[in-house]
């Protein structure tokens, strides 16, 4: 794990049963090093997001959508590494072609619209990308094979501010009254925030793909401190 | 609604096109007001909770718990007035007989389980049931359908402390990430610090009845600052 993950991610690995290994920063070295472990004690390998079977199964979210949602028009979707948004939007324009997938990202870590407005992966170095408070979405760079997929299924990429990712938490706890993690609530900040950026809808599903929040965090999200300055000039 | 109704409650209530009208503290002085404006204006009443549909409306719950759980061996129901409690206790004991159900209240509004115990319906004090956080639940007496129901569908009442309800609503926040009211989250209480009072079960289901929470309160009990003194000691 990242020496950074929340204390509550690396509380609930340990919890688990896991023994838990700090590389970092860069993704490379973890992803070196769990390669390494594998090899030496004959673990099976669980790629994040750059996996056909990884893929797969994310994208029986998007089944589900359409299952409970059969004519919905806009699919919003976090992206880190991209193995999410690849399943989902795979899953939703098989089954409903007119159906649009925006793919959401902090504005701190870009780089999937980065690659997709570039037409090749581009990689965002590690120490601006652990800037953003949502830690799921730290990738420097999403896969291959979630290249294609972004490239071949979803319709476009935007991102959102910090401060937009902590009142969207904010807003879903008090009026959802669920707990979204930092990374979970991008997408409905997208939809609070960048309505203007989206594709024209009268039915919007968000994924909140998370909600392992340290207490302290949320705490000062709901207290709202941090409000005035950006989001009051909305 | 009486004054002391949280904020969120009081302005939601607006939102929905409503006048509010503040009368208190004794909820026989809200019962009184509530008549004489239906009368008035021509109004349909809506009961809280001692009327056959209400109770039958709740029922659905109990139908619900079934459908999703059908050997579920405890069902622990929040009791304010009663409603909530006789319909799903009602609904349970007639599809499922060997299930239990048991009643939930707050130490400092324990009227209901007064009531059981004495065998006749007991009032307590406006200035009594009021002190608990479980706003839902500060009604100071059940009513006379909800007392029948009770006593013929309901296995027992326990009562659970202020620190237990915060405690019980941070965890459900961190753990199962959603967003409980004090009164929600009294019966979560009851199964983390109160399973000795409980019948032996399997598989138990805790109602959560409610979400609406002030951001300051919720943002307080995350923090956990009040949690070394009592739960420490449990």
């Amino acid at each position: 794990m990242p020496r950074k993950a929340p204390a509550i991610k690396i509380e609930a690995t340990k919890a688990l049963g896991a023994e838990v290994v700090f590389v970092g920063p860069s993704s490379a070295e973890r992803q070196t090093k769990a390669e390494e472990l594998a090899a030496q004690h004959g673990y099976v390998m669980i790629p994040p997001f750059n996996d056909e079977k990884i893929i797969a199964g994310q994208g029986t979210a998007g089944l589900e959508i359409i299952e409970d949602l059969p004519d919905v028009d806009l699919v919003l979707v976090p992206v880190g590494g991209g193995g999410l948004v690849s399943g989902v939007a795979t899953a939703v324009k098989l089954l409903r072609p007119q159906a649009k997938v925006v793919g959401v990202e902090p504005e701190l870590a870009a780089d999937a619209q980065a690659s997709l407005r570039a037409g090749k992966i581009v990689a965002w170095p590690g120490e601006k990308v652990d800037r953003t408070l949502a830690d799921g979405l730290r990738t420097q760079h999403i896969g291959e094979l979630n290249f294609e997929h972004i490239c071949r299924y979803v319709d476009d990429i935007i991102t959102v501010t910090e401060d937009e990712i902590r009142e969207a938490m904010r807003r879903i706890a008090l009026g959802a009254h669920l707990v979204a993690e930092p990374s979970g609530a991008v997408t409905s900040a997208a939809f609070f925030f960048h309505s203007q950026e989206l594709p024209p809808a009268e039915k919007t599903v968000a994924i909140i793909s998370g909600g392992s929040v340290e207490a302290r965090l949320l705490a000062v999200v709901l207290e709202g401190d941090w409000l005035e300055a950006t989001i009051a000039s909305d």
